[in-house]
């Protein structure tokens, strides 16, 4: 027998509903814990009919309250994974406290509930945190350039202290928590109205919309598939405790359970622009230039040395794949 | 008649017993909120004799329970000041995850409150939230160098992500909140184990113990005196929000208003452990060196041009005549 009880906050969101998906396929028993923000119910649709499957309306501010059984207790999980927040510009801006408050206390609850159950908590970190980086390519060892009054900062920051956490929580409780800043990632199920680039690109295209460049669209950016990233999750979370605790120990490496998780592969926005239209060739759309958003980072691409050491991973699905993968999805949803 | 009721969190430290004295003395009513983590009755008991003085024994973050009246309503302050947080590596390394908590959910209940009443909300940030900066003297502009998972960063981080509370909460709900970032700040009534260096010094020559220095005490530090910076607060608290609108509003600005207050007079630390035991003659203490703790900042000086501008302020005690003042408080304690 084989039973493992996963919790997915953000469960239904573009990366927790592929999450969950795999999970399933792997024979878990899979809570999607979302508040429906920017998740939806569309997305975990195809596996609701999984009597494995269950899907609980919540946020994760709230946690403990919304996930309590009939008898008043809360389930023991084997797993975490604490994927909830806002993490689209378009999103979080319009809600800027409750993204930190989000972040803050989302992550507080998970750390809460995986110290009380036992559980292995994997805490989806992001690429923001290193902000509009001056070193490149970004290694888990730096730092990092976030303004912290920024119209960007709710999210940067919120998922900052969320990190701060976590390593206190690690440090203080020996909680086992293992972190992936994730840097762009794309594939089929993100949100149409989501506003990154890729999304956005194939909206304007599928609409026969101008195509937004942000700036000269000389900026680069790097482009994970899903499927890659729920790859690296999967690897991590295998990893006994003690090889981690080794592995991060070592001189030079960050002591907490860090890694970079992205596609190193680098392409201007307007390359992802032309790529997009020549894919689509009945489009009408043409691109356009528009000025570039407060703190909008310059170039960001990950090192992703740490991951394959530790976890023997990269990414495989070439950004020509994958794209075609999200096109087909994002046809779908218009047709 | 002049009556302004005034909450001070971490009213019972060493900052806010200065503060609450200050403004005793302008007539106000003071609330001084306090846990007694690492505040004291003792820092205002001279001031509890006066009966426009409050002493409110609670935790800031859970502000709003411990400060109902009877009646089950909370007060209306017309003016917030929030100090509350430990402030020394030693209190908040001792307990970091209850650090970044009271930074955290001691500014959302601060700027609640201030939101509900209407009240014109201080906040005490740091130039801690500038870590180990690459850039001298630190202005406000400068978004600093922070490790998210180091065991400095349950307060560094806390209080970055104080501020971005603080700034979203101004341009979602222009609540008048002013921040300054406090670089190195002593005088009486400092905690005498806080680990920093000016109590450190002064309480080692007293008890004739070794003089330690962290690294080869070449790292500089700036020292402001308590009422200096308690001058800052009087006369920014005392502005018009107009006036700080346009203030900031200028280009080249924070946009948001957030001022830097220290002495920009720099000492290594070797020449303050020095100065320190010419004035203590009597003291059996020598200079030893220790090893520097982790991610410990090697300089920081602030740029107060922001604060002179809109303030006209600038520090006026010099370190001899503070070290003086301070050297007699601790003399006293001991004796």
């Amino acid at each position: 027998m084989y039973l493992k009880t996963v919790l997915v906050t953000g469960g239904a969101g573009f990366l927790g509903s592929h999450l969950c998906e795999r999970l399933l396929s792997e024979n878990c028993v899979v809570v999607a814990y979302d508040n429906l923000y920017t998740g939806s119910r569309r997305n975990i649709a195809h596996l609701e009919a999984n009597e494995r499957f269950f899907f609980v309306e919540g946020d994760v501010a709230d946690l403990e309250a919304t996930l309590k059984n009939r008898d008043g207790k809360v389930p023991r999980f084997d797993e975490i994974y604490n994927l909830a927040c806002p993490a689209s510009p378009v999103h979080y801006q319009a809600r800027p406290l409750f993204t930190t408050r989000t972040s803050f206390l989302g992550m507080l609850n998970c750390l809460e509930l995986a110290k009380r159950c036992g559980a292995t908590l994997l805490h989806a970190s992001t690429s923001e945190i290193y902000g509009d980086p001056v070193v490149h390519p970004q290694v888990e060892g730096y730092w990092g350039n976030v303004n912290t009054i920024g119209i960007r900062s709710c999210y940067d920051e919120g998922k900052r202290v969320a990190e701060t956490l976590a390593a206190d929580y690690i440090r203080e409780f020996d909680t086992d928590v293992r972190m992936v800043r994730i840097f762009n990632t794309y594939g089929p199920r993100m949100h149409p109205q989501d506003g990154r680039v890729i999304s956005n690109f194939i909206m304007q295209a599928l609409r026969n919309e101008d195509i937004t460049i942000y700036g000269d669209g000389s900026q680069t950016r790097s482009f994970q598939y899903c499927d890659d990233l729920i790859e690296a999750f999967m690897k991590y979370m295998a990893l006994d405790k003690a090889v981690l605790r080794e592995f991060f120990g070592k001189p030079g490496r960050p002591c907490i359970p860090v890694i970079n998780t992205g596609n190193p592969g680098e392409y201007t926005i307007r390359e992802l622009a032309e790529k997009t239209l020549q894919k689509m060739p009945q489009s009408k759309s043409r691109l356009v230039m528009k000025p570039l958003p407060g703190d909008d980072p310059k170039k960001r691409k990950p090192d992703i040395t740490l991951a394959k050491e530790l976890l023997g991973w990269e990414p495989k699905i070439p950004l020509d794949v994958g794209l075609d993968r999200t096109i087909a999805y994002f046809s779908g949803l218009s047709s």
